[in-house]
């Protein structure tokens, strides 16, 4: 591929890409294909012979547009936002370009100061205290990591390290093993199934603590299985607090979490993957209060700040803790001017490492800090919309409305809701998916697309209202009959007396669900 | 950000990338910059209001350059390749367009298929065992990594759990942590430091065998490791044999260690981290005899094989050990018709990932097959044109010379090579590192860009050539008129001498070195 070539194709792509966010909205946002269905489309073996740049872009429409589900689309309202924009796209652009590996300064010293800079300029925006930023007199600081998951599973490994470390300098006659098996690290049962799996990988026992009614993770919840696991011998060295679960956008408690923390000397991860984000803007601060408590913090810029995926921005207060457990070296790593600037690859799992600093630092200066705060605001101010929509109808029940994440179900059977959500997928003309609390279904629609527009909360709401209108005709005519005598008010007694009524007769319940 | 900013950003950092391939001889290959430079140049804040596509350009050229170390130079002789062609960066600019994130198959269908397919024609090419692929009977596949380092240890993890429960099928009653406390790991002592970091991250013990005087690991050591481990009380539960070491691309002898592994229930997983691309070429696959034994095989694609980082291929024998070991589940993350096409978040550490088979799947076909064997025969014949020039000096010692790495030092004390090191780097016209063996230091030479030519060996063999002999001017001076009476017949004559008038006489040792 000469150069000609390859400008020829990258003006196709990006022309590509212009038109494909500007026809996103009129594409089904999910695929309509089989599992298998792409080994239909494209040979068994790879080519021997070079194909021409042409025949390979013309497959993208062909073969894997067919294939997508699409994030980037206003109809998608599904897990939480994988976002993007045109600075970001050009960001990775350029990385690729460039090229090359940073995992020690040397290897390239922009890679790893570009990255000690962006996550201190993110860090001031988000307000994180000094202690975490690479700018004071400390040992803190930010670095990029590829996702949440291994952000969670990174600390809890220099958790577990200190921990013994410390245990061992007061019992230095107790083995270590028998240290690591009684290791315990805590979360609440909203956490991320990545925070479960991080105890999967390192081997420590994960409890997920039950949370209050609002989802979150109580101090008192915290203290007592603390002080029965002492009492059973074990030792707790890791706490993962969230902000923003995932289930429902709940917030744990930190002003009770932290100081416990402290006083047991356990590690406070907080991640904050998502809801963190909205903590560039002033008036959603209150909602990470207590984050002076932690030992770090996680906020996936790839999630809600307009960043492509991967740009987990991870920050420490202490990197010294990172550096104890995870450093290896060998005589071709070394390097002179060694130990002036951080060498990321002792604050991570991999040796490998992009330049990933370069997207966020484009993104950064290209919308400036008023442009982000407005993405953020605007999200939630849609999101708003919706769960007005919701609330405005008397068949909904609006289950929890949290930043951009609004979590709503039918009145009724839990069947009912997950009917509607089978109707949704099946139409494609809008991705929600379901979530669980308090052995209720719930539908989550959280605004993710940064295309997304008062007309598409409207066409959403309508898509979901008339599926809903579909299943409660069928579903309440019986009921409807069945109370025909009876002095019925509103949709709310309806279903109060479906309720009931299925207390009282099996029958009836069969008809209905 | 608007389309038509996106467009002329677009095209402007394109034609810069291709500038910047066109103008990467004339560039000094290491920057010449002090840790901490970066913040000299740019502001301490990120900004309040957008900049300009323009302002943020031009910084490129401004502020990132000058601490750019050029992976993609022809003088870049260090580490292994980070590889990078024009097909991988349009893949990266198209995967960034698209977005999303590909946890599940109903994330984006095509993320998950083309990776199984492109594995399967990448598996096919190295002509990997059929077990391997995701296209037979089996429980076999692909999956791209974002590095060997995480290959290692994913493997490790499963290899661990294996165990455990095999070893609870037969004695329910032992106690898990005992069972993971007597746990141990092998690789050779010239594995990569991600194979001891992998030990580290997941708490078992990684023995580094000594190897031979090829630097592979043989069976016979392995053997007595593993007997000596069982008759202790230990239980071995992995192996991580290197085709191609960082230090001099030596090869572990994976027919004898293969059957060990076999009969001991050990997981064979194999870094060909390097080396592996070279098996696309049938006349290397020699080297690869035995991978017939093992249970994981991971080639890194961003180091030989003109893609970007990060792609870290992996194949497993049996997808089964992955998935029992990283499977965590959640309500949200259920959708109809899974289990018909892999989840590939079950095959990896985190839960996002981005469409990086994409890259994979435009380079293989805009080189092709033939197009791909061209560029690793390239680089080894390349390769074997430095070694000539290192035989045909009688100062140099040849140290190794395999695929296109090779390693060589000046005879005489490790001071010289060391100071060798040490000029080449401060003179930035090429870039190489050090290793070490049997105590020597050895400095490691290996092709590495695309864009490397016959003319770029001469130019770093003049460089090195002419170093050396200003080094050995200053050294061999005084030895020169030590021996001015003696019958000095060759250089190897005079490093002899040096070398027993070290035993003779300290006052002269002193003057050498």
């Amino acid at each position: 591929m000469d150069v000609k070539d390859f400008l020829d194709f990258g003006k196709a792509s990006m022309d590509f890409i212009v038109n494909y966010m500007e026809t996103l909205r009129d594409r089904p946002v999910l695929p309509n294909v089989e599992p298998g269905y792409l080994s239909q489309l494209i040979p068994e073996e790879a080519p021997k012979e070079a194909e021409t740049w042409q025949e390979v872009f013309k497959d993208i429409e062909r073969v894997i547009m067919p294939g997508i589900t699409h994030w980037n689309s206003p109809n998608f309202y599904a897990y939480y936002p994988s976002s993007q924009s045109y600075a970001s796209i050009i960001g990775e652009l350029l990385c690729a370009g460039i090229g090359g590996v940073g995992f020690s300064w040397i290897c390239s010293p922009a890679f790893t100061e570009l990255e000690v800079i962006t996550l201190n300029w993110l860090g001031k925006m988000l307000n994180l205290p000094s202690e975490f930023l690479n700018c004071g007199n400390g040992s803190g600081g930010g670095v990029i990591q590829g996702s949440a998951s291994e952000t969670t599973m990174i600390c809890l490994i220099a958790a577990k390290d200190r921990k013994i470390r410390r245990i061992k300098s007061i019992h230095p006659d107790w083995d270590e093993h028998i240290i690591k098996s009684k290791l315990v690290a805590y979360s609440s049962d909203q956490a991320n199934s990545s925070v479960e799996k991080a105890g999967l990988l390192t081997s420590v026992q994960m409890k997920l603590l039950p949370t209050d009614n609002n989802c979150s993770l109580r101090g008192e919840t915290l203290l007592r299985a603390i002080e029965k696991d002492l009492k059973d011998g074990l030792i707790p060295c890791y706490v993962c607090a969230t902000l923003g679960t995932t289930g429902t956008c709940a917030f744990d408690n930190l002003e009770e979490i932290g100081p416990i923390c402290n006083q047991y000397e356990i590690w406070l991860h907080i991640d904050a993957a998502y809801a963190g984000a909205a903590f560039i803007c002033p008036e959603y601060r209150h909602l990470m209060a207590g984050v002076q408590y932690a030992d770090s913090f996680n906020v996936n810029c790839h999630k809600w700040l307009l960043l492509n995926f991967d740009c987990s921005a991870m920050w420490v207060k202490n990197s010294k803790y990172l550096i104890e457990s995870l450093s290896v070296n060998r005589i071709y790593l070394a390097y002179d001017k060694e130990g002036l600037a951080p060498d990321y690859r002792h604050w991570q799992i991999s040796l490998g490492r992009r330049f990933r600093s370069l997207k966020l630092w484009f993104v950064l200066r290209l919308y400036g800090i008023e442009g982000m705060q407005r993405h953020i605001r605007n999200s939630i101010s849609l999101a708003q919309k919706f769960a007005d929509y919701v609330e405005s109808d008397e068949r909904f029940e609006l289950v929890t409305n949290s930043m951009a994440l609004i979590c709503f179900r039918l009145k009724g059977d839990n069947n009912w809701t997950k009917e509607l959500l089978t109707r949704l997928t099946e139409r494609k003309r809008i991705y929600v998916i379901i979530a669980s609390l308090c052995e209720k279904y719930i539908i989550r629609f959280c605004i993710s697309s940064r295309l997304c527009q008062e007309k598409d909360i409207e066409f959403a709401w309508k898509e979901i209202s008339e599926q809903a209108t579909e299943i409660l005709q069928t579903k309440l005519r019986p009921i409807e009959e069945i109370l025909t005598q009876s002095s019925v008010k509103s949709y709310d007694d309806i279903v109060l007396r479906i309720e009931n009524s299925k207390h009282k007769s099996n029958n009836i319940t069969q008809k209905i669900t």
